[in-house]
């Protein structure tokens, strides 16, 4: 079946996704345990539950269960904002001269202008079944708190944001989204919690990081009655809500008989491109097809291409569990690069097993060259992409340029994981012929190594 | 036929409309023809063309033509960011109680965040046809502009926009999405023009204002060979273009064999609302169907419930033809409220006729009750209103509210213009508690009916 493509490809909504996948289940070499800080010993469920909502701390460890069935409540959510759209980049793919179908899955239309949400609503759920009152996060530039803000706002749940103070104060509009959705919107660091109030005596002024911003959450959960601390990335069940996009992506490939050659997505903490590729990795895994996996990384931020593979913390407060990932570092501190969604010391360890097997090839691209793909994009596509999103964009035209020269007719697939509309500053800088490059010295790297814990297990 | 209804409905590409609709050819009574400001009589595509597009005046001054093809490379331009889904609101309905069916045309998953691409995509298409070199522009917030770069791009045609001074200053983001587009942002009154240079020495340090803008603009495009100037509202082609909305809206509906009773839209020129009512009000024209067809517009601005139909100057500079229409007078200076797209003193003529033989009724609505209904819907449907669209939103949920007293299973349709993220500074007043209402009195409204020009045809 080869009927004509359509400019986008929405599934109906009895196509959509019921369940989640979990890719470990598939997996010979299973990432290796999260530890307890504490006692840098694996941590268990009922370690994990005074912290995290217990169904969701099943999720965390469960690495045997295929599928998560989706509950009711959460697929009448995401139909409100889902099926996103497969397109295909017929106007990109003239203006490039190439052979190559080009794709993207398109997560951006959604208020909270990213997949963040994708994630959001199933913990908002989770909290809600547990019959909690509320739950609380950090957020640096907003994105995850938008979305969080969104999910409580349905399921009528107390959220609590404590927000990197410098980002609160220069970024008013995000702000002000989440407290129009309800959201108890605190700068950090707090008078709220100890560790707050420590910090701001410690450093009058601070405008914060997001390292504190975690403490004060997540003393702030575990110091209320019925709250509990939750998370946009790091942890693997976000991975698994994420599956959702790659998923839908699957399906709608399947339904127009398109079999993906390339696969790509931007790599910050993994998230998102773990749930882009986990249903293709799957087959992989399984033996039962073969594609061209790339995550895209910023050079600045070079976990995948230029990491070791070892045991970390996953937030530089050292609070949450330590995971076997590809990281330069907890103590690694990244350059202003503008896709502050890739600015994250670590990959997850599921997709970090994954490219440690082969499964997926990494590449780092620098900033410059991502703003001139995320430009020449929106010019011809119309969306403004988001500075994270064009990562993937940057590789995706790369390999399609590669296909004008070869002839080769391959199907390229991306994720266009959100919008650029909160990023403007950052494309005033490329506008204006400001925007500088940066990559680490092996010097640097060896220094955020040395931050590396010393495991023995 | 009834079958299930999706929360969201998209066309098939082969179901989206290839026509634009003209309600003028079924109108009995035609809307009175536009006036040359400079001789006080009708306007001939002649004399419209040294400024306009001759292809576009054309279709300014034909009352008698149903249908216009839509071009190809539009159709083609169209795909990419259309079908817009028509939504059923199952989420509000639940919250609200109500046995109604809301459902909403969506215009907001584009770039520009709202319906103005569908006219910018189809003036810039003209332009380039002509085998011009650019277009100019005016714009205020923003929104108009970023659509029409984005369609200039696409043609790569230059595209000059006169940004009054204060939001180029104000608001850097939208500045900065038009100039990723490659357009020429200019902050009016510019030293570009004569009557910028004019304004710049009379009032030193002045922030500018729309009808400078406008002014510069219009200069702009006659001194340049090749260039000419475009407008996102005040003409009766921008309505034409705006049908796509209806026509869509409409063919949805019938697909899933649903009848609409009440069909409601904001109102500010008129535009978007003439686009969306246009297919529903030829009907009735016709005598085919009766719908009740409702304009919203601020209670700060109450062009149609309270203004005169008279003929008026479309924009206070006195530039652009004068239409018969409802209207406040040119001099009528709105209060500072916060639907910006909304502030206008009059009302497109053939909304203005419709409305004067009673095919639609009018509403009128304070902006904290619409802020209120704004906060209600993010939270419910997902999706942050424009404080514009929210207009629409606030009548809709009355209507629902009256059926839940009747318990008429009424079908109410409404169009959600468009986005706003780039209106939080509203909605944080409104989060602060800090916002205003603001009535006109009738001895204020007086005395801008006198700022009426006395015309005798």
């Amino acid at each position: 079946m080869n009927r004509e493509i359509p400019y986008k490809i929405y599934l109906e909504e009895n196509e959509m996704p019921k369940q989640w996948y979990n890719v470990r289940a598939d997996m010979k070499n299973k990432p290796a345990p999260i530890l307890n800080p504490a006692t840098m010993k694996p941590i268990t469920v009922e370690e994990l539950s005074p912290i995290f909502c217990t169904e969701l701390a099943k999720q965390e460890l469960d690495d045997t269960t295929p599928y998560f069935d989706i509950p009711q409540e959460i697929l009448d959510f995401y139909r409100m904002y889902r099926p996103a759209p497969l397109v295909r980049a017929y106007c990109l793919e003239k203006k490039l001269g190439t052979p190559a179908h080009i794709y993207y899955k398109f997560e951006g239309n959604n208020t909270s202008g990213s997949h963040k949400l994708n994630s959001a609503i199933a913990q908002a759920y989770y909290a809600k079944k547990q019959g909690l009152k509320g739950v609380t996060t950090e957020t640096g530039a907003g994105q995850w708190g938008t979305a969080l803000s969104m999910a409580c706002s349905y399921f009528d749940l107390d959220c609590q944001v404590y927000m990197v103070k410098v980002s609160y104060e220069q970024k008013p509009f995000r702000r002000e989204v989440m407290r129009t959705y309800g959201a108890n919107v605190t700068p950090s660091p707090s008078m709220l919690t100890e560790v707050g109030r420590k910090i701001n005596a410690e450093f009058p002024g601070t405008t914060g990081s997001l390292g504190c911003a975690i403490s004060e959450a997540v003393e702030a959960a575990t110091a209320q009655e019925g709250y509990r601390y939750v998370l946009g990335s790091v942890l693997s069940q976000v991975l698994i809500h994420q599956t959702v996009i790659g998923l839908e992506t699957k399906i709608a490939l399947d339904k127009y008989g398109i079999k993906a050659d390339t696969i790509i997505g931007c790599a910050g903490g993994g998230y998102n491109l773990g749930g882009l590729i986990s249903p293709f990795a799957g087959e992989v895994l399984r033996g039962e097809a073969n594609y061209d996996i790339i995550a895209v990384e910023p050079a600045s931020c070079p976990s995948l291409t230029r990491g070791r593979y070892a045991y970390d913390f996953c937030d530089t407060g050292k609070i949450c569990p330590l995971a076997k990932m590809y990281t330069l570092g907890s103590g690694f501190i990244p350059s202003a690069n503008h896709a502050g969604g890739l600015r994250y010391h670590g990959m997850s360890s599921i997709v970090s097993q994954l490219y440690d097997d082969g499964i997926l090839t990494a590449r780092s691209v620098e900033q410059t060259e991502v703003f001139k793909a995320a430009q020449t994009f929106a010019r011809i596509e119309g969306i403004l992409p988001a500075p994270e999103s064009s990562h993937a964009i940057k590789v995706a035209i790369d390999e399609a340029l590669k296909c004008k020269e070869t002839g080769e007719e391959k199907n390229i697939v991306f994720g266009l994981t959100g919008t650029g509309y909160f990023d403007m500053v950052a494309y005033q800088k490329f506008n204006d012929g400001d925007m500088k490059d940066y990559i680490p010295t092996d010097e640097e790297l060896e220094k955020s190594f040395a931050t590396l814990p010393k495991i023995s297990l």
